[in-house]
Order: structure tokens, then C-alpha cells, then sequence
């Protein structure tokens, strides 16, 4: 053994989902080449004293220069998103390829590629958005790209122009229980909200607080129960994607303990705000219209015991930024007339793990093992990046966040520095900070500043996820 | 007080849905006048020593001469149906009026008006179907029958042609909830069942017994659970109607513990047969098929549970009878090639007293009060015939039955002597049956044999449900 | 038939448990002779228009003439307690015998007989208690007693001299079992009362409010399940009295749900009471001290959740009236010195059954028929006086109380008359109170004035409960 | 950083609570030193290509060299015990030290130090069981063996001489939360047991198999609700041991998902062997008594799933070994005349393991992390010992087990050599076993030979446990 590393992160207490320990790392080729203490000579020492050295946060929930329609632009691009995710202590994101109808997948996913390539200063890997699941794509396409890397792909019950019907849905997971890939479901009820919406209209009750309003816990509780029943017909797992209640929870928890594998999802926004958040002044609501819409306390502790007793396995911010002073974003000429034109969607990718780590571990609810648990480890198992990513150990990645768990501040953009023009979390007051990310061993964020080599993050291929069906060899 | 009477009966056991007295009756008009002992005089008196009296059964879920589609044809008419009812203790049944696409409901339910005039040995009233719920039907239509006492109709969420989509079914609800109707729900899913249906074709798994293969009980159960959620949002009560199963009970009884107010309804079928019972030697199977299809032994026991402690407030027969061996009927020419077109539904309405009291007072599993308001006084409260119908007390309707509750017999299609060739129920041993039907007062069988006058039946319209969405005056 | 009667009630709308009818009640030698209209003449013509002619209430769980020890003396000798039932619209109460340890069980209830002998206003039948059950009273004693009609004893798991311990509950469980009787429990447990009060008076927390303190929700609960785990070990129906909360009700629920015989009642004070009525001025508190205590919103809620969905099938008072002002009663010597010494609980046999019309019924909480099963039908079914009592049928005593639906009045201790000097429901606003009361045919309280005969009250032997277990014969 | 070690374990793959990761370990003086590949050079390079190289499980359940009373002498001594442990891949048990009444706990602390001095073959810590709690006890001797590291003790619901009553199980709780101790509790009802034993004594139904009909599920069920209550009501964590059946899992579960902190524990026995075990010829069945007692296929599928989804955070052996073939043992002179006299207990802390890691990892129903958190991380945790021991992180004791996961063998008392004469397990078809065992850096075992040095064992005084209440400081 060769006592020279690259880079030594030393003095830390080393966390991972299974032990917190103090010890010092040796990363050498961009990985984790050695555990110990006096390891021997680096390049580079990093002193971690009083520090957390944690796996580098993996969001598997994020959305990046999808296009939304009706001239709403997303408020990132890869750049952008992946600057605010760094700063933040996030190491990788799984943005979505939302297909486009009548166009082959693989185009798509390519114009992806082309507009991630080269800038992305973390890592990156690609889930699919099915909207038009027809023959030819579910027969071929969506095979192929499963086998390539593509392992995992989302379907929408809601949403003009994404939503499936029951029928749809069904062939889905029957396509992924052939070809092993992992769905995710947003779960809810399209024609309820539908429904709804049209009787709030008609009211005039048309602020943003009534995006909340149309759509209710029970909606989402209804659409839970439904994929969970269409995932048990056709035998085939499923991830439910950002729950937000304790009814949809109840729904979740009820199939894991009759055994089905069911997997599940929250995200910053069920814990931190509530359906009142939409009640703002003007159209400030509009800053905290996303679907599901936050709900309430008892919702928030039915999120948190869910986080803690393993209902969810994992924590994401579904980030989905929309400038808000802009009329490509929250403030678009129709969103006045209507919460129904109110792009939906908020952004989180920066604010996610300090959210969780001041709100949770600080604050007893959860541990910091679970934290790594959630934000690191179970992404990359659930994922299919398991063991190169999501952990700290010998061969892994060094993807890693340095974190200092007394730091306090009260949240600002200034913090976030994502392409939106605030962040729902403002004013949040905040203990714990990351406060240097490093990706493959190259530091890229380093007291708050972006430090590391443009478009250093590159792009993953994923295994399938050991929690998907399994294929016939 | 006059002390004659035109009947009176003696010597019985009155039980109602709160007693079980020692007295006898005095009718006049039609009418129960008086109860006591030692009433007086009457035209005629029928010793009833050692019986049970008992309201006559209503049936609130029968289907009659109801056009299939096809070149399928319903094995009853008006008078074999009402006659096997009378024969088995029933003095009321509530047959369905399908909408026809296209044409005005009233023009509809006149046609079965015509149908039923004159050929009924019992009392009847209609509730609609609503296969086409359009602004015309839910904003006028619908309304205005259900001013002339039409104040129940039927939705479908399964059947080609029928399936009502769930913004559809959003938008009968909320007429229902506006003009004070009861609105009944078959709950399985359509495109699950077909999803289902279209694999085990495929498969060439096209038995009979493959119709419960393709809507499992999880279909049910998913359905339940949307029909109750789309409830809760229009914020109306509904009555689940055939309930087949332990996990669709199970989501039942969870909304009433909700304090929802979600009625429900078992059958017959549920109670006796399985579906082993589809597995029959050739064809035979095809005499059992019904949706839901009956289940097995631990979904009869959760029946029973639910007859029991109240989950279910009617017991009724889902009576939808067809022919065995007849190419109107279960074995037309298409049958053989998939269950798929094997005429959904069985016969039941002359049995299903017998059944629930052989199996269900005489084994201990439920009190002959409970078989009352089973069979009779929930039925006419939940469908606003009551105090006319479904009680034995002074001012109601003399509409009785007299039991002899040691009578053993082993069931065959005589004892039921409906439109059928079969009853699906031959063989069972039964003890109990009733030896003498009476229609406002007047015998119509007795000892097996109908002796009533022609076309003794009336149409009876009908209050609004008690349980119903209550409607501003 | 004569058509002359003793008293014809005419004019009102009869409701039993099954039936709201408008009818007349023919009564001849104090029994209900007849039911219809235009009965024929009478001695006596009660005009019931507007009104609810009721069967008298059955209060299955009163205490009278019972000895406390410490000084301690009952309010209520069987003529006050008999006088307040009856003004309160009740005509059967249920007391108890408290067996004297190392006395006969005969002769103790024989010196009971004696005391109610010629004091009662209303008819009357004795359960037992059981405080010491050893062989003799176990093997021979309460067998007789059993055998002779007093079918039924309570049994405590708290309180002081009267608490028995888990082997003795299942002796005294496995002799019901043998002998048909049933036992009713009562579930708080000794041990965890006496460990938080002893910690209480510790800390100086001795007020009457700490009465609650020291005997929480999950006290009741564990004992409740603790119960019923005896009685499912036995296999034996068991009835748990007084159950005052969510949490108890929760086990009841469980167990009824697996199919066990467990019956269960809940009292007045768990209806309109809670907790913070014992947080008066000074001692005020003592006047609603009582075991189990009055909780909070959320268990009356689920008490009423439990009356109507079937959980409970008895309403009683579990009246035990103790003076206030009175050194024998609530403001005893010791009483100032901490709660554990105010006597354990309130008068109630005169208020509850205008608390459960007023609340219950004219609140639309339960129904008409509700109301009478859980006053007086089910207490007769459950503890083997029906159908001589309970209802109001052809051979049923004429056991009536007539009530004016909509009569108003604000409660204080002038309504209800006891031997109390308070009633904890005063000032409790009520709509709907009985006019009328009748024993076997006679008026015993007419618009709240005694007009009986002295001593009308007649002892009542009782048939086995229905609901115990059966005896081999 | 030296680059030579101790020993290197090299080419196997480590596995922990939350990775598993193909790495070498480094080892000096006793503990890890680091993690990496190609770590330099050491004394002793144990290959471990193709193995599993896990923690050594913790056995934080067992009992050795305790009296028993009754002329009975427990199987093991601290020597047996231990190696019987090593052979089967344990580095670390902790046994009970049994409070004598009467006698200072201390000296009986000592008294044990003195058998297990230079006995052990691995490290050993001591829980105390608490028989007689009076005040000096609870008021002094038990918060200064706390403070001592001797920071749990356990207590008995049942057994002459050992049940404490319910009182005094709430003084205990109250001390433990006083002290900060985490109390284990056997929840069985003594009363419950000696009513259904005596009935089945009288009965005649004394074999061996009876034990199980003497104490069913309710009892444990209703016990284990009991011990839950009074942990609520004292407001102290608690753990739930040796939980046997489906019934009790969800008194737990309950109570989890409540929020309470209620740990839990299941054992080899509750996995693989029922009820039927107890009924073999002669007294065969006596090799199965222990308490609780085998259950049967669905308890079993249910302790599965409290191992999976978190339930149960420990796995144990309850190793409690008697002879079988001995008059001091299973068959000592009372056993034939009644199960009652069957000692309680069966050895099993060789075979704990394996059996898991078989029926476990093997079978796909649990992870090898999964595997380690339960048989070691958890263990550590609960009881003061993490990170020193319980996992394989820098700076830990190297307490490692090296499996071949491949290995199949049938199980016999070869395999096992604990102090008695069987296993129960005999038979069991086993894939995977511990082919070395290492306690702090020394091999204790290798290839199924014991080679450590004689008396290799420390004793191990442990922290307070994270679950327990906190100690005001």
C-alpha cells in the first residue's frame, strides 16, 4: 500500500446509513481508496474537524429544462440546477426526459444529452416521462433504453396531455414488468381535479390558495390506493413519488404490510409548509403552488413518523422551478384569471438536505444515519447507482459533503442560487450547512462558492434497480 | 273500534325488525288496523300457530326484462319474475329502468311502465340506470323523475356501454347530491377488467370460470375505494351495491368509521357460493357467472360479519336472470369462445329468502329480527317506501309473509319457478320456507301455489332516501 | 275481541326499536292488549297527540341503598332513586348487590329485598357484585342464585376491597361460563391508579381534578383489553360497563371486529361531561368525580360513533349519587385532603334519558328507534327481561313513557328529584322531556308530579341473558 | 500511516448495517485500523475471497450458568456457552445475572464475574434481572450498578418467583427512567398461565405439548399490551423480548406507529419451529418447551415481517439450555407428570446465525445488511456497546466473522457443542456458514475448531442506551 492519496478528508466523524464514525478518508482516482486514521501523505488534507463528512446528497426527483407549454420556461438549466444542487451538498440528480408525443424516445433523450453535456457541475442520470405509451413504445423503445441505462420512468394520473388513463397505466407496469424497470407514479386524480377546478371557476374561486382547494388529500389518497391496486394486478413493483398526507401514507403503509412492494417518496415541501403558505397576499401564493400542494401539520407528522419508520425510503425535492416575477413563470399573463395557469411546481434541488438535516436531525426526529439513508444511499440502491454512488466506502465515488453541523443561518436565495428568483424556503432559519461538495473526488463547491472545473459532472447509466421486477435471463 | 276485519292471523309469531311477539294481526283495506289477542271476527282467519310472521321480502336489486344487447334476452318478465318473488316471500321488488343512449328517460321509463302494467303478482318500483349522463339527462331529466318519486338510480363503473368515466360519475353525484336522489353504485373496474380479459384470451384461458380470474377481488376493492373517495368529494352519501368480498368490506367499513355515509349492499350469491362454482364440467360453469363473482369461504365469512354488525344495511339478490341452455342465454353462440360473452348475472330473487334464513337465522349467525330489516324494513327505509312497506305495524301495507320455520326441503328450480331453466342455488338443504305470501292483504301463493288475483301488483313512487343529500325547500 | 280497555293511549306515534308508527295502544290488566286505531273505549283515554309514546327506559347500571364504607352513605335509598327514574321517564332500574365478604350472598340479598320491598315507584331486579369469590360462592352460591334470576353480576378490577385479581377474574369468568350468567366488568386497573396517585399526593396534587390525573384514558384501555383477553382465554360473552373513551372503545371495536361476544355500554357523563368540569372553584370539582372520569370532545365523539354504529348496545346512567354538601357525601373530612378520598360518582338516573333524546336524538346523532334500543330494548334483551320489558308490543307490561318531543327547559335538580343536592347535568339546555310515565298500566308521573301508588314497584326476576354462554341442560 | 498491520483480512466483502463493499480490512492492536484495498503488509492475511466478511453477531439474549431451582441445572457454563457462540459466529453475548432475594444485587453481580472470569471465549456483558424489587433495591443498589455500566435489566411478567406484579412493574419502569436503564420485559400472564395449567392438570392433559395449550397467543398478546400501557403511563422506553406470534407484533406495531418507544426482539425459535414440535413421542416434545412457545406458519411469516420493516430492531437466541436426556434437565423426575415441570428453555446461541442467515439471506426475505444491523449493529446500539462493537468501522473492536455463503451443511449438535445433549434445530438444512470467527483481532475459531487462547474473553461495562429515557445531568 502505497501511503500517498490525492486527497485526505481528515478529523471528520464519518456518516454513512450504517455507522458514524471518526475516521479519516483517503481518496485516490477520483474514489474512496482507504478508511483509517493517519492514513499517510496527500496531495490535498481537507480537516474535517468537528465536521460531518457525508455521502454527497443524491436527488432523484428533479425536473431540468422540461418544456412546460403554453410558453412557461423552466427557471433552470443544467448549469443553473446543478450550481444551486452543489451548493446545497447534492452530488447527483436524475432529471426526467419528458417524451414528446409522435417523436421517437431516443431523439429526445438525445436532445437531453445535448443540452446536459458539459454542463452539469455535478452528476447526472436520466429517468423517462412515458406520455404517450403506444405500441411502438412500450413494444421497443422504451425496452431499448431500459437495457442501455434508462431504468427507471415516471407516469402521470394528472396533468392535461400527461395524464393516463387506467388502461394506459396498466400497460405500463405490465412493460415494466417485462423489461425490469422501476415506475414512478404521481399520483392524482386527473378528472377530479378536473372536476373540481370547473366548479371553483365557476365560483370565481380562482387565487392560487384554490390550487390547494382543488385538490385534496383525498385525491391523492384515491389515485394512491389506485396505482398500488393497478402495480398488485399486474405483479410488479412501484415507487409512489412525492406523498404529501397522511391519508395517501395510510394507503402506502396498508400495501407494505400486506407485503406488497410498494415503495415511497416524500419531499421538503410536506414538511416544512403548509396549504396556508398558498394564502398569501396577492399572487404571492403562486410561489408555493406545486401538486400535491403542501397540506398541514398532521400531514407534515404523518411525513416525518414515514421518514422515520421506513414507509419512505426516499427524500427529494421535486424541484421544478418557475421564475416567479416573470411572465414566462408564476406571474404569466393567464395565471390572474385562474390557479388552473399557475405553472405548477417549485424549486427545492439547493435547500433539500438542509431542510432535512436542521429540521430533522437537528431537531431529534431523525438520525443522522437515516439522513444519509435518505438523501444518499437508498437513491442509489433504489436507483440502480448502488454501490459507486450513494455511500463512503472503499471504491465508491468520493462524492462527498463536508458538513458543519452547527452552522446556522436564516435561508435566502442568496443560498440557493438555483435559476429561479426565490426559493419557498425563504426565511427558514436553518442549523447545519454543507460546507464543501466534492464530486469524484474534485472539490466543487467550497464556502459557498463555486470552485470546481466547469462542466465536471458527467453522465450515468444506470443498473437496473434491485427492487424491480426481476427479467428472465 | 269495529271488531271485524277482513283478515286476521292467528296464533304466529310477529317479528318485526325490533320484536318478535306472540299476537296476532287484524287487517281491513289492505292495511294492518290492529294488533293483539283475541282481535274479533274476519272474513277469514289464517291460523298461523307455530310460524313466524313476517313482513313480506323486498327486493331493492333486481333486474327485469332489461334489453342485454347482443341477441341476448332476460329469462323474465314482469310476471315470471314478480311470481318466483311471491313464491319466495317477497311482496316488493325495485327492477332497474336502463336509460337507452339517445332517447328521453321518461320516454324509457314509460316503456317499462308498459311492460310492468297488469303482469306484476307483487308491488313494484323502478330505479333508473344512467348510461348517459349528459347535460340534458343530469340537468332536466333526471331531476324531474326524480320529483315523481324515481329517487334512486344505478351508475356503472364496469361493462362496455355502460362504464361511466370517473368525471362522469363526479357529475351524477353531484346531481344526485342537488335533487335528493340515492345513487347506487356497481363497483368494479373497466379497464382492469379488460386489461385482464384481453391477457387471458391471449393465453387461451377462455373457460367460464376464467370471468373470475379476470376481475379479481382487488378490482372490486379498487373500485370501492374510488366510488367512496368520489363520494367524499361531492360530499354524498352512496349505497355500494353487491358487495362480494372481504377487501372491499374492508374499505367500506373504513369509511364509515369515518363517519362517511357509505351504505352497502350484499347478495345471495356472496353468502353460498364461491368460485369454485365456476369450475364446472364443460360448460357449467356459466350458470354462475356474475360480477362481482362469488368469492371463496373467507370472503362469505366477512359477509356475514358485515350482515352482522351492520356494514351491509340490505341483503337483496341482484336478480338478473338468463336462460342455461338457450342461445338467448348462457350458451349462445359466442359463449363457448370466451367467458367474455357469457351473459353476466344469475337468478335469485325467489331463493334468496330461504337461503338467508336457512343459513343465516336458523344456523345463529344473525336473529330473525336482523333477517327483517335485512330483507325487508332497510330496504323500504333506504328507498323511501317506509312505513307504507317493509314493517308489520298498524297503517302499513298488509304485505306478509308466513314462515314455517322447521319446513326442510333440498332446493330445486321448482321451489323458485322464475324465467330461468336452472337456479344456481339447487341442492342447497333449506330449512325454513314460507307457506303463505300476502299483497296488501291479499293471499298470493300459498302452499306453493299462487292464488293471488291477476296482476295484483301496483306501481308504488317513491320519498326521497332518508339517507340521501337533503334538498333545500 | 272486547273492545274496552283500561287505558287507551291515543293519538300518538308509537316507537319501538324497529317502528315509528302512528298508532293507538290499547292496555288491559297492565299489559299492552292491543295496537291500532280506533281501538274502542276505555276507563281511562290518554291523548298522546304531537307525542312519542315510548317504552319506559331500562337503566341496567344504577347503584342505591349501597354502603361505601369510611362513613361514607349513599344519597339514594330505592324510594329517591326510584322516584327520580320515574320522573325521568324510566320504569325498570337495574341495582346492585354488593356482596358482604364472609357473609352468604343469599342473606345480603336478602337484606337488599328488604330495603326495596314496598319502596319502589317502578319495578326493579338486582345483579350482583362479586368482591369475594371463593369456593362456596363460586361453587355453590352464586350458582343458586343464577339458577333463581339473578342472572347477571359485576365484577371491579380497581377500587379498594372490590378490585379482583386477574386469577380470580378468570374463576369468577370460567363459573358464568358454566352457570349462563353474565358478567359485567368493570376495566380500570387498581395497581396503575394506586402507583399515580400515591405519586400525586406526593407532589401535592391532591385536588379533585386529579381524580382524572390519576386514572387516564390508556388505565381504562390496558384493563379493557386485558378483559377481554380473560374472556377470550375462557370463551366467555363478558359486558364492560361505564367505557368513557376513544381508546377503550378502540379494543371493544377490535375484539367485536374478530368476532367476539363482547358487549359494552357507555353512561350519560361520557356523552356531555368532560375532564374539565373536575376543574372547579375549591371542591366544586367533587361533583363529577367519578370512575371512569368524564375525558374530553374526542371520546364523546366516539362515544357517539359507538351508540350509533352498534359498539355500545346499552345506554345507562351508572347512576351513584353521593350529596355534595355533606360530610357523609362528597365534602367528607378527608375529601379536602386529597381526591382520593371524594367518593367515586354521580347521580344520573333522572337526567339520562332527556341528555340522550336531546342530544342524541334532536340532534340528529341517532334515531327515534336508536334511542328507545339503547334505553330500554337492549337492556331488557341483554340482561333476560324481554319481551315482558323493553318494548312496546301485544303481552309486553305497559311500561310507557310518553314524551313531548319538543317541550324545552333548562335542567337543574328540581327536573330530576333524587336524594342528591345536585345533578352535574345542571344547566344543560333540553329539548324534549316525558310527560308521562306508566308502570304495567299505571301512571306513576304525569307532567312531573308522582301520582302512583306507593310502593307500585314490583321485583323482577330475570331469565338468562341471550347473550351468555349457554348452559348445557 | 504505517503500512503494516496485525492482520489483513483481504479479498472478501465487508459487510455492515449499511453497505456491503469488496474491501481489505487492516487490523492492529486489537481493533480495525483502516479499510481500503491493497492496505500494505501484516503479520497474518487471511483470505477471505468469496466470503462474507460481517461484524461477529451479538447475542444480547442469554442465559448462562443460572440457577433454576428444583434440583434443575442449566446446560451451560460461561465456557460451553462461549464457545458454542464462537463456533457459530458470535464475538460478544450478554447473559442475565439473576437478583437472589435478599441478597445485595452486587454480591450476585459478583458472583457471576467470578464464574465468567478467564471463562470466555469472547466478550461478555451483563444484564441484571430484577426478582424482588423493593426499595433498597430500586432506591440504591440498581441506579449504582447502572451507573457501573450494567445499564439494562429485565424483568418477568410470569414464572413462580419471578412475576412481578403490576405495581411493582411500575415502581421498576419508574426507576429506569430515574436511571436512565432500558428494562426488557417477558410479557406472559402469570395468572392467566396458572388458570389454564391448573385446568389442564385437572384435565389430565400433562404431556409435554401442553405447555404451548397452557399459555396461547392472547396470553402474550394481552401481557405485552399490559407491559406497552405501563410503559405509556410512566413514560419510559421499553423492550419487548422474545416475541413469539402475530397477535403480540401488533400490539407492538401499534404502539409504534403511535409514537411510543417500544423496542423489540424475536428469536431463532419463532422462525422455524411451531407448536408441532412440542408433540413429538414420549417426551420428545420436551426439547421444544420454552416460553413463549413455538407457534405456528403465520406467526412465523409474521415475525418475518417485523424483521423486515423494522418492528423487531434486535434477533436473538434466548439460549437457555438445558439436557435433555438428564434428571437435572428436560427430564428430570416431575417432567413425566406434567409439562409444568419441564424446564424452561432451549439452547440455541450456535445456531442463531446460520439458521437466520439461511431461512433469511439465503431465502431472499432479508438483506445481508439487514442480516448485520440485526444480529450485531442493533444490538450494540441498544446496549451501550456501539460503536466499540456491533459493526466494522475504524477504530471499532475487530469482532469479525467470516462466512462462506455457500457452504451447506445439516444441521447437528456437532455443529453447535453448547452444554447440552441436542438442538432443536437439528436437521435444518443450512446454506452459509461462519468459517472464522476473530474477537478484537485474535481467531477464535477457524474452520470449525476453537484456537483462540483460553479465556480470550473481556468483560464489557456498557453506556447508557441511546433508547433509554435521558438522565437529567
Amino acid at each position: 500500500m502505497s501511503a500517498h492519496f490525492d486527497t485526505i478528508i481528515a478529523g471528520g466523524t464519518v456518516v454513512t446509513a450504517g455507522d458514524s464514525i471518526r475516521c479519516d478518508i483517503g481518496i485516490r482516482g477520483g474514489r474512496v481508496a482507504a478508511l483509517g486514521l493517519d492514513l499517510g501523505t496527500a496531495d490535498r488534507t481537507v480537516d474535517a474537524t468537528g465536521k460531518l463528512v457525508m455521502p454527497g446528497g443524491i436527488d432523484s426527483h428533479v425536473h431540468i429544462a422540461q418544456p412546460s407549454g403554453d410558453g412557461i420556461v423552466m427557471a433552470d438549466d443544467f448549469e443553473s440546477a446543478t450550481r444551486s444542487a452543489a451548493l446545497g451538498g447534492t452530488t447527483t440528480v436524475l432529471p426526467f426526459v419528458l417524451q414528446e408525443k409522435g417523436r421517437p424516445l431516443r431523439e429526445t433523450v438525445n436532445a437531453y444529452h445535448a443540452l446536459a453535456e458539459g454542463a452539469c457541475h455535478i452528476d447526472t442520470s436520466f429517468h423517462l416521462i412515458i406520455s404517450e405509451p403506444n405500441e411502438a413504445v412500450l413494444g421497443q423503445q422504451l425496452p431499448a433504453l431500459v437495457e442501455d441505462g434508462y431504468t427507471s420512468f415516471k407516469i402521470f394520473m394528472t396533468y392535461e396531455g400527461l395524464a393516463l388513463n387506467d388502461r394506459e397505466i396498466l400497460e405500463v407496469l405490465d412493460t415494466a414488468r417485462n423489461c425490469g424497470a422501476l415506475v414512478m407514479v404521481h399520483c392524482e386524480s386527473y378528472d377530479a381535479i378536473r372536476f373540481m377546478t370547473e366548479k371553483l371557476e365557476k365560483a370565481g374561486r380562482t387565487a392560487p390558495k384554490h390550487h390547494a382547494t382543488s385538490r385534496p388529500k383525498l385525491v391523492e389518497r384515491e389515485a394512491t390506493h389506485r396505482a398500488i391496486a393497478h402495480a398488485e394486478l399486474v405483479d410488479v413493483p412501484i415507487m409512489i413519488v412525492h406523498v404529501s398526507n397522511r391519508e395517501a401514507i395510510e394507503q402506502i403503509r396498508w400495501a407494505q404490510q400486506r407485503g406488497m412492494k410498494v415503495l415511497a417518496e416524500t419531499c421538503t415541501q410536506y414538511l416544512v409548509l403548509t396549504e396556508a403558505d398558498l394564502d398569501g397576499l396577492g399572487m404571492e401564493g403562486a410561489k408555493y403552488v406545486c401538486s400535491p400542494p403542501p397540506r398541514d401539520r398532521d400531514s407534515q407528522e404523518a411525513c416525518w413518523d414515514g421518514l422515520r419508520d421506513g414507509v419512505f425510503n426516499v427524500f427529494s425535492s421535486d424541484h421544478c422551478p418557475f421564475r416567479y416575477e416573470d411572465a414566462e413563470g408564476k406571474l404569466n399573463p393567464k395565471a390572474k384569471s385562474s390557479f388552473r395557469w399557475v405553472p405548477n411546481g417549485i424549486p427545492g434541488v439547493g435547500a433539500r438536505l438542509a431542510v432535512l438535516f436542521s429540521e430533522g436531525v437537528k431537531k431529534g426526529r431523525i438520525s443522522a444515519e437515516q439522513f444519509v439513508a435518505l438523501t444518499a444511499t437508498n437513491h442509489a440502491r433504489t436507483y440502480g447507482l448502488y454501490p459507486r454512488k450513494g455511500t463512503i466506502a472503499v471504491g465508491s465515488d468520493a462524492d462527498i459533503a463536508i458538513w458543519d453541523p452547527e452552522k446556522r443561518l436564516t435561508l435566502t436565495h442568496e443560498h440557493i442560487r438555483d435559476g429561479a428568483d426565490y426559493t419557498p424556503y425563504a426565511g427558514l432559519d436553518i442549523t447545519g450547512w454543507p460546507v464543501l461538495t466534492m464530486v469524484r473526488g474534485t472539490v466543487v463547491v467550497e464556502d459557498g462558492a463555486l470552485v470546481g472545473p466547469k462542466g465536471h459532472g458527467v453522465y450515468l447509466p444506470r443498473e437496473r434497480s434491485p427492487y424491480a421486477a426481476k427479467v428472465a435471463s
